[in-house]
């Protein structure tokens, strides 16, 4: 069978991640390496970049001019070639397959071959998600300049919620502007909750599609889904990423009034607006200038679980309050029917702070911590972290949205 | 013990509500009469009067120029004064107190007597809650007018909601901006929750000190609450009514973000705005044209409950779904030390359909519904419908606005 190259390509506002696998159709890839151009925005900008699990890059500071997407693209395909260790690839012309987390994803309920029709269709889509996918796309026009044999593929966060059902996804408002305007919940972090689903009924040893569970992906930007039979049923953030769960910079689900007193002329253009790219300070606002770096001058959230300041303790709490409230309200949308709760994210993998306080306040549902397991290492994809004996377990997932990526390439029957 | 004659006057956009009561300090005060002028804004105006339960006059219309609350106030006090039967009214100089229903009371955390200090205090608020508090103050200043020998008392449905710890009522925004321009979660629907957490203390034979119930308020403005140890701990409404849950004609919480992309110019004024108060056009789209009018396009959510058209199911199972979504939540962050589940407000109180799907659909809960008791006409303030030995109890209670301001009055040392 044969093998072909694929490269999951995750572009943010400041980094462009890329991890290489190799598979065959339909199986699990298996990767070669990792690497990363971080800090575009904070120059100079540092390159990681390991193969086979070993460290060949650590953050080494970048020389000359790497500021956009493009020069880190460039930098990031000339250093994979350049590595006459990495066997599987030799020349550009290696690279069969290139997959694109894109934020946004609109009406598309799969991952689809980037045409230039699906190309002007996710263009569409920027203006309901300018601040969240002018970055994928950037990078896409990119790599079809430099591999113009490969075939891109563009995989939406929002794919993994084309399930929630009508009365979750609708908003109360006037139903002919949001038809015409695209608005409902779509959801978002799916890549991620595609991979813990799985993963997690692996663990269990269940079918995927009798697997139900409370899945929390908390980083950053963080998000929770009530994943029921193996499918979204509803999830916290919503037509865009601003809504439900507080995250670094992002206010999350706050009154729809509120930004309205914030500040005056909050409907007007943000300064960072482009003539494609429309953002309203109000956007700009609650999307970069709240969040928990807005209570503790810090987004990193280690710091704020391990602080004992009253900012820290108020910033923690109201955390740990917020995601609280989404286990209870979707227990209850599940109606009980929970396999696990489960942790995932650099803070949902990395805080046993804030998985313990959180188990601890969803007590009454049924779900305990093992002090001692929630505070070893991680050494599964996959860890139980819940009491025995306890009515729900509680797990932890190192989720890998890059091999969710390349996995749903391998699978695609379109691309073999 | 010297007996005063108490009015509670409830000013809605297009109704003016009095309730009549003779009450002695500290004792519970009897309901002598009700009246209200209602469609103020729907000419002819009608009024409606009744004494001693004994209905009087039955929305008769009414002649004349009556367009402002000035003047169905006026016609409100000429139909009590005039009405021979009424023995403890003979002039205006019998009524002691008038106590008023306000909506926003920013920082107020009890009812004030109204002075010009309080009274500028209260005007100030208007800035926070245009849409609600400015009919409260027309309706004071008239009441000012016409009885300046009354004592005035401003209740604020917020004021209940002082008790919210500071990890519940912070936003995850700018602290600076949050101080100055007083942004945080205040709560309404209080006069009512208060109301019911003493009633159904009563009921259960519990100090209300002991008591703690998630309480829904539904109406066609619609809130939940978990009260903790007879105080709010948290409530679904935010900076202003329009968080959490839908309404008649209101969106509930929607992503922050979703107005910008459902007109342009949102953050403009409306034409609705006067000199002294700024509505934004984006608040009067989320208040004013969305909830489940907007689905369906009628307010009326007992039209709702028995259609069987699919907008009608589709707008049914979305406010079920959101109802149920709270009491998950509310259930967790009261961490299962819940006495009740208690439904109130007009929805609250006649529609047994939502009750039986809200508690339907808590079942992993511990909530249950007796079919035959939730059926039946309500006869007392509190009525149990849930099944009798179910984990947690299921009750209703018939909220009384008028009555818990009223009685606020009657255990207010100042007034006596």
């Amino acid at each position: 069978m044969s093998e072909k190259i694929i490269l999951s390509v995750n572009a943010g506002s400041s980094s462009v991640k890329i991890s290489v696998y190799t598979a065959t159709k339909s199986s699990s890839p298996q990767q070669l390496a990792e690497l990363q151009v971080a800090g575009l925005t904070a120059p100079p900008p540092k390159l990681t970049y390991s193969r086979g699990g070993k460290s060949i890059i650590k953050a080494k500071e970048v020389e000359g001019e790497i500021s956009s997407q493009d020069d880190a693209f460039s930098l990031l395909l000339d250093t994979l070639i350049n590595d006459h260790e990495l066997s599987h690839i030799k020349s550009k012309d290696d690279i069969a397959i290139v997959t694109h987390r894109i934020v946004h994803g609109g009406d598309f309920n799969k991952q689809v071959i980037i045409s230039q029709d699906t190309y002007s269709h996710i263009e569409e889509l920027n203006d309901l998600a300018p601040l969240h996918n002018a970055k994928s796309l950037e990078i896409v026009q990119s790599v079809i300049k430099k591999l113009p044999n490969a075939v891109n593929v563009a995989i939406f966060d929002s794919q993994f919620h084309a399930t929630l059902p009508a009365h979750v996804r609708t908003y109360p408002i006037d139903q002919t502007i949001a038809v015409k305007n695209k608005l409902r919940k779509y959801g978002f972090h799916g890549i991620s909750y595609a991979f813990i689903v799985r993963s997690v009924a692996g663990f269990l040893r269940k079918p995927v599609e009798q697997t139900s569970i409370i899945a929390l992906h908390l980083g950053s930007g963080a998000s929770a889904c009530a994943i029921r039979d193996g499918r979204s049923w509803d999830t916290s953030m919503g037509l865009t990423p601003l809504a439900g769960l507080p995250g670094a910079t992002r206010s999350g689900s706050v009154d729809p009034s509120l930004v309205f007193h914030y500040a005056s002329d909050v409907g007007r253009l943000s300064p960072g607006s482009t003539k494609e790219l429309h953002i309203s300070r109000a956007e700009e606002i609650l999307n970069k200038e709240a969040g928990w770096k807005s209570l503790t001058g810090t987004t990193n959230f280690g710091e704020i679980a391990a602080g004992d300041g009253e900012e820290m303790k108020l910033a923690f709490d109201l955390v740990v309050d917020r995601i609280s409230a989404f286990v209870g309200s979707y227990y209850v949308s599940l109606q009980g029917k929970v396999d696990a709760l489960v942790f995932a994210g650099g803070i949902g993998e990395r805080s046993e702070k804030l998985r313990r306080a959180v188990v601890e306040q969803c007590a009454c549902l049924g779900f305990e911590i093992d002090e001692e397991t929630n505070g070893r290492e991680l050494k599964d994809t996959v860890v139980e972290v819940g009491k025995e004996g306890a009515k729900h377990r509680v797990l932890v997932c190192q989720t890998d949205e890059q091999f969710e990526m390349a996995r749903a390439c391998a699978e695609d029957d379109q691309l073999w």
